[in-house]
């Protein structure tokens, strides 16, 4: 992982560091899908240009200065946990573009941690702050914050006042819902995943979903309302293609809320026989890891985590920002999990993977 | 996310956020296995138990004090990237315990950005760190560094010098070879995943693989040399099923050498109709979230990462540490994909997963 050397970044430096040929790389960061290029490849790409990217914004020879002036990035478990961690990539890359530092603490939830974080970090001279979370949700910042100038990452206040920057899931719901119709599905189409009262994300989600079909007179043929878990999913699904579908509309394709729930259909699915996406296409929501591991891949509504802590910093830095709600868009990385409708066969009672 | 109540977390608490019954968080967290308890579930509980830990641990009412100490975290990618986040919620919880905040910093592995985070906290009075990578690896710590009250988590000095706190991988090899053998596996154990110099952990581990076969008389059957990630071991594996075994020892089981590289085994295999553990036993290391959520569970060496970063912060905070290396234990996390031995069927030509 140790620094690299001076100058701009080229596309060289990415197919090297990723251990690729420069035809390869380019395929990859261009997105260009007519070439087969293994998922593993497509990861070290990928990784090799977000981890080059500060060497192509740090102008040769000039780091951040001592004693620059610091962000505090205050967050709940968006280091310790897995998925948001681009978030905080955008945050440094912006941060360090501006001559900043950028100093992280995770609270885990904790009440009095978050305090005594902020506290510390005021102590320490630091008054430029954002607040992150991992989940997309409505949440007021807490009282050591205010006054402070401050952007919200991931989370808004209900009452609006400070600036804020979210996903746009309202309209990568009415995307998924878009694809699959211009795949050609029509009547089969289920939706995997609760959508809980508490989670901002999944309401949008479902709204855009509903929304987009309604556009071409179409509806969900069902809804599977289990956790965003492989194994909650898994278990449901394993049921439901148990049952045969019987008193139901067989699906065609299923919208998973996640990629995780998604994960889950797949090996219910594949336990009984089911191919992706020849018998059932899949579609689903935040491109993370497993969207690219899952065999075939996953096509997914892209969470633009790095654009997010970008965009995050980038108003901090800058006082004329409204406080208004940034929306940025999810978009479409397509693999292999779409394609036209074909009923999936009714496969009466099989195996129920979920319950090992 | 938002935080917690006052007074001490009790299995109540734990079981309450997790959505579960006191008996069943009781048996996740006690790692009783026999009662059927789905992956979700597992962990739902285990994440709402990290999270509670930190109220756990505060006295009621008192939080870390305005002005406290803080530790500043150096580290490479362990908040941007998926895997290390537990190293992070060690050092927290520690750091909490004695009344310090934790100042987090990734550099994405460019030396500018390393030396500016390490000036921009000595400048604001933090004189004690944490060197964190990713990846465990030998690593001399920068210049910036020298002299400071310090400690290398998951890296260790070629020179010595520093205290360093690492994963026991030479053992967590020995003890997958014991597992596979006590399971009746002889002459037919694979290991999957390449070998390469500049990884540590990669030596290690095929050191006490080899240290645990040879005490019983055995040695590995074959090695499938393909990187550590899902496209490039299903792909090695699809060729090698494809091929029938012909002039190869067939396998009874596979040793991945991390939980990704095994994702990529069950893909390649059930592809080929090759049943998981049924026909082919598999085990791998780091027990990530991966092994959690594959069907069936994966059998798997757990990195001890929070106790990785607990241990950094507390050696850290006690002067008296010996500069030597702590090794902690990799314990075997026991699933539902290892069985008594039984030859992998010949397959002949089948489909090549990984070539899609």
């Amino acid at each position: 992982m140790a620094g690299g050397r001076r100058g701009r970044v080229t596309l060289r430096d990415v197919a090297e560091r990723a251990g690729v040929s420069v035809t390869t790389a380019s395929f990859v960061l261009s997105g260009r899908h007519d070439m087969r290029i293994s998922a593993a490849t497509e990861e070290r790409v990928l990784q090799a240009a977000r981890m080059l990217d500060y060497r192509k914004r740090l102008v040769p020879g000039t780091a951040v200065p001592t004693g620059a002036p610091a962000i505090g990035l205050i967050s709940d478990v968006v280091a310790t946990e897995a998925f948001g961690g681009e978030m905080i990539r955008g945050c440094i890359s912006a941060a360090t573009e501006r001559g900043h530092v950028v100093f992280l603490t995770d609270s885990e939830g904790v009440d009095e941690l978050e305090e005594s974080a902020v506290r510390a970090l005021l102590a320490r001279g630091v008054d430029r702050f954002v607040y992150a979370t991992l989940g997309t949700i409505e949440y007021r910042v807490p009282e050591a914050l205010a006054g402070q100038r401050l952007v919200q990452m991931n989370n808004v206040d209900p009452g609006g006042g400070v600036p804020a920057v979210l996903p746009d899931d309202h309209r990568a719901g009415r995307e998924a819902a878009e694809a699959l119709v211009a795949a050609g599905h029509t009547d089969g189409i289920w939706l995997v995943g609760e959508v809980s009262a508490r989670s901002y994300a999944a309401g949008k989600r479902l709204a855009g979903i509903r929304a987009g079909l309604r556009a071409h007179g179409l509806r969900l043929a069902g809804h599977v309302r289990c956790g965003w878990w492989p194994g909650e999913s898994r278990a449901a699904l394993a049921s439901l293609l148990a049952e045969g579908w019987r008193e139901r509309e067989r699906p065609t394709a299923v919208i998973a809320m996640n990629d995780r729930a998604a994960m889950g259909v797949y090996q219910a699915v594949a336990a009984a026989g089911v191919r992706v996406p020849d018998d059932l296409s899949v579609i689903s929501f935040d491109n993370s890891d497993v969207a690219r591991w899952l065999d075939p891949g996953l096509s997914s509504l892209a969470l633009p985590y790095f654009d997010i802590g970008r965009r995050a910093v980038e108003l901090l830095l800058d006082d004329a920002a409204e406080p208004r709600v940034h929306k940025l868009a999810m978009n479409l990385r397509s693999r292999g999990s779409v394609t036209a409708p074909s009923r999936i066969p009714s496969a009466g009672p099989g195996r129920f993977p979920g319950r090992r």
